[in-house]
């Protein structure tokens, strides 16, 4: 099956000042603040060593590992954030400290092609013995897109060969015939798929394959490598087999389980593998999968994974705002899911769903100012209890610094400096439009037409295009059109001479197909009014509740603005929720919202026969990705009808 | 300061169909069920050892020690419910049962006096080195209650002489120019005062109160002993004080901490030692953190203990109730709390609290059938969640059948079956009645009086007394009017000769004193018809939400009544409630309440920005001390209003 493709991060340019601002901070502030950090130089920061891990790897110093271990990870992970960067913006200087780092890398590789710090440093005899545990598979995919994407950026392919040796070893140590083994950690399947697409040598292709077709298959292949080792990392329970997707075998899988993360990982190189092979019934897998997550399993924020007990998905419906988990990781892991399958099957829902987790999960993660990140991304936060007591002690209500296990915060650099590819997907003659993002593209599979996107989205819902250096041969432009827009929504092609163009709606996307005229424009109009959303009356938590939305913005209450004891707020029923006019001083930028409601004030008892008034008030909501970026305060998404 | 006394247990005969029911259980069911479990003698139920660990120790058998460090207090809880028991119910077989259980313990106990299984069969050695982790005071506790108990109930001295024993050495141990040393779970404090109410003997209460007033003291005891001693049971932190109310001086403490049970037994202590020894200052601190519990850290229920983590509890208004802790024993616990303070300040919040615990809490923690327990009362359950995923595993949605750690079984039979005793107080020629139950009552302090109590509560709100054998002086009766009927309710006294009394109303007492005349009746009718109660607004998990009660019931909705999705039910806000008529065949006879509501059903979809309807319909209530009776389902208290 042909899919469809991402444009390249290189031929979008983001000139949008809403996403600009993202990028400029990650490459002006986070990129070098995870390099510091790295390497060690930021006191009062827990130490990485990530670095130093590969230096003593390469023989260039003597020392211990340190570090958890998939600590390699977080350098892979800066690489392919700096590798997008450095598309977006040539900074000599930042290419020097990479390629740095890679001649590091290149050395820390042994001769047979195996890298791992952990392993090399520290037990070199157990290599490939704890697949269950020791993440060598999952670093070595995290090397290998950081290598892809450093070779896209600068035409370097010094980390690449080092990635493809490392990759023809696994593909020699594992597979039928071979040694038997699935990841822990999946990762190496969406990474070898990357690899696939950019060599076109099938072996990386079906070692993807196998390792997708061999989870969850008996005998339990974690107990099998755990008798015959004897010895243990993290004393994981090999019979814990929902945990790393590997209770049945994927095919037999209809629900989202288990570590969050590592679900949507294995998703994604699942359904990439699916398409690539043109395997219906994996594809129709992933997409019962990919439906159980948006139907049943995710918060209105994209978060997804609602207990940190194993940081796991629970059962349908099953979403508590205050003791969830909603990792960062996970909701970008959900994006790479999402924009996976819309590659095969151009569906506005994985556009809706990916939008839905960009907008709030995966930006409420990082501060507004780059410098500090939640791994946790809750949707009610009240001081004194989140982040201090029992189920709530992993709920923090402000953003840390950096982490011991760093996953989150190198993984939403990398997202945000990428975030060109998921714009337009690109297959045969038709270009689909799925994120609404300010830029110049030039498609390639076109003659190199340049499409100019120009919007002030989420703030406003319009967003013009422009054509030009069109190809003089029919194409077709599909524009998604968001659910939340979809009852109410204008197209204006060109200077109302559409009659030349076929146009049709199908499964949430408005296709325009016919001889696009230079210069020509598609302007489309949404609807971002604020609007109420109610949960499925089987999620329990949010039941009497409204959540607020404008656009693909869902929208918080905050104690700072809304006074003590927010979860006395009410929002009046059949009320008026009111925009205020954009604000360019307040959170980098965001329209207020404010709702008609009531304060309910009762008896200073602890419970009381009569019930308490409600006083008539406005409520401030801000948009969540917002939130926590002024100080200590309650939090809170679902907010109480009256 | 003189107290007031509970009424004897053998003074106060149950003629109460309610509770007689409940009595005859305990009789009949939980005291031989929870011998053989003692002995080992039921299959598949976790093993107790407890009466075999006594003859080990007595030398009688050969083995070693198994279970809990505490096993020895099950055994004591057992001998306590069965004195009770056998006061009301003379039972040659059950005395000559008790009488061989206390032999094994008389030659259990060593030379010197020492009682403890645990460190007598396997660390001699260690005895009174790990006060924190290792419960000899607690066990020591507990036999002395069983001791005093059984003396009371059978005038034999036997266990009570091997108790004094144990109590001698406790003070010779322990105390000022002694060894330091306070217990890890408190529990001696409340026996000591007790052996010191029955024998007068000073030094049983300057134990006691020495035990109280070392807590929290600095250096912090519990890290000393460790250091000295080099060896752990637990690996329990010295450093979280606040579990063990160890965090400041009692004196300093104005908010109930840490594990519950521990909190509410110290605080019983506490409180006797305070009103027994006129400390003032002490007995604020008690009615301090009463009011704490009573006003800001209490169930509807009477629940106490708001999060597993520690079974503890947290912080004022958390209140969740699916997570919830709330165990039995801390219910029970908060009842001895309630009633020690009821001695030392005759206040009707105490005996409201009392109610509130025993008739919601207590009652549930039992199965109706006397032989499944639950530990931890919630006040929401959904099955496949509750009891089965993270947050929710100790919350299970039915009674399990017995621990292998058993204290809250026991302690369910000793209250039940000793419940005569907190119905009146007695303090000089005043009568307190707190709790509304038909019997018969001699007042030994009035020359033998006899109250008879004739009331159906509470189903129904009326209570006759009738009064004979009358001292012939001027005496006061004393009725608490429950807070659920302070705005309405009626006392009759005698046939409308009211005249000669005088009447008064002071802090939920409605006091009648003058000569009482032979057959005189008070009548005292209390309102216990339906109503709504609403939380403290702070209390955010119950925002927006009713609770229904009636009387002293608290009642619940389940799954089996109401179908599907309880949570999507609404109760109508300003709906009636209906009373069904009294139904003995249902859950052991109550009455069903009807409450005009909706059932809210909405899109499919799991968010939708279509508001679900609300379709009307009935939702049906029982009371919660009866629910999980009837199979697993669905059950919540609180319920949304609509």
């Amino acid at each position: 099956m042909d899919g469809s493709k991402n444009i390249r991060v290189g031929d979008f340019k983001v000139t949008d000042s809403f996403w600009g601002r993202y990028q400029s901070l990650v490459r002006d502030v986070v990129i070098p603040y995870q390099y510091e950090i790295l390497n060690d130089n930021v006191p009062g920061v827990e130490k990485s060593h990530a670095i130093e891990n590969f230096k003593i790897a390469a023989g260039d110093t003597e020392g211990e590992f340190y570090g958890m271990v998939f600590q390699d990870s977080d350098v892979a992970k800066w690489i392919e954030a700096a590798a997008y960067s450095l598309i977006a913006t040539p900074d000599k200087q930042l290419e020097k400290t990479v390629d740095d780092v890679i001649d590091i890398i290149d050395r820390a590789a042994l001769k047979d092609g195996y890298l791992n710090t952990y392993f090399t440093v520290k037990e070199p005899e157990h290599r490939w013995q704890n697949l269950q545990e020791c993440h060598e598979l999952y670093c070595a995919g995290h090397m290998i897109e950081a290598a892809v994407a450093y070779y896209e950026a600068t035409g370097k392919d010094k980390l690449l060969n080092v990635m493809k040796k490392m990759s023809d070893l696994i593909c020699d140590t594992f597979g039928e015939g071979r040694k038997r083994g699935i990841p822990g950690h999946p990762e190496i399947e969406l990474a070898l798929m990357r690899l696939y697409h950019l060599t076109d040598n099938e072996k990386y292709r079906d070692m993807a394959k196998y390792f997708v077709d061999e989870r969850g298959r008996e005998p339990n292949f974690f107990k099998e490598e755990r008798e015959k080792r004897g010895w243990e990392h993290f004393h994981m329970n090999p019979e814990d087999r929902e945990y790393s997707q590997n209770h049945k075998p994927v095919r037999e899988q209809d629900k989202a389980a288990g570590h969050a993360v590592r679900a949507v990982y294995l998703y994604t190189g699942m359904a990439d593998v699916a398409g690539s092979t043109d395997d219906k019934e994996l594809l129709k897998v992933c997409d019962t999968l990919f439906d159980n997550i948006a139907n049943k399993q995710m918060y209105i924020t994209g978060g997804i994974g609602s207990t940190h007990h194993g940081e796991a998905f629970t059962v349908d419906y099953d979403l508590p705002n205050d003791t969830i988990y909603a990792e960062t990781c996970a909701a970008i892991g959900l994006i790479f899911f999402a924009d996976k399958m819309l590659s095969y099957i151009p569906d506005g829902k994985y556009g809706d769903v990916m939008e839905r987790a960009l907008y709030n999960n995966v930006l409420a993660g990082m501060e507004l100012d780059g410098k500090r990140f939640f791994y946790v991304n809750p949707l009610e936060v009240n001081p004194g209890i989140s982040g201090v007591l029992g189920n709530y002690r992993h709920v923090l209500p402000q953003r840390p610094g950096w982490f011991g296990c760093a996953c989150c915060p190198p993984n939403e650099a990398r997202l945000l400096s990428s975030l060109g590819k998921y714009v337009y997907h690109i297959k045969n003659t038709t270009v689909y439009a799925n994120l609404f993002i300010s830029g110049e593209a030039v498609v390639r599979e076109l003659g190199g037409m340049k499409i100019v996107s120009e919007t002030g989205y989420p703030v406003s819902g319009d967003v013009k295009y422009t054509f030009t250096n069109v190809p003089g041969t029919e194409i077709t432009f599909a524009v998604r059109i968001p659910e939340f827009s979809k009852d109410n929504y204008r197209i204006e092609i060109g200077s109302g001479e559409n009659n030349d163009f076929k146009v049709k709606i199908d499964k949430g996307y408005y296709y325009i197909t016919g001889n696009f005229r230079e210069k020509m424009t598609v302007t489309v109009k949404l609807d971002v009014s604020p609007k109420k959303v109610y949960a499925n009356t089987a999620v329990r938590y949010d039941e009497g509740c409204a959540a607020i939305t404008r656009g693909p913005l869902v929208y918080c209450i905050e104690g700072v603005d809304n006074g003590e004891l927010i979860q006395s707020l009410r929002i009046k029923r059949n009320g008026n929720i009111t925009e205020k006019p954009y604000d360019e001083s307040l959170l980098n930028g965001i329209v207020v919202l404010e709702a008609e409601g009531y304060k309910m004030e009762g008896s200073s008892s602890l419970y009381s026969y009569e019930r308490p008034r409600a006083v008539p008030c406005t409520l401030k909501a801000v948009p969540y990705y917002t939130w926590g970026n002024r100080g200590l305060s309650q939090m809170r998404v679902w907010i109480n009808e009256e």
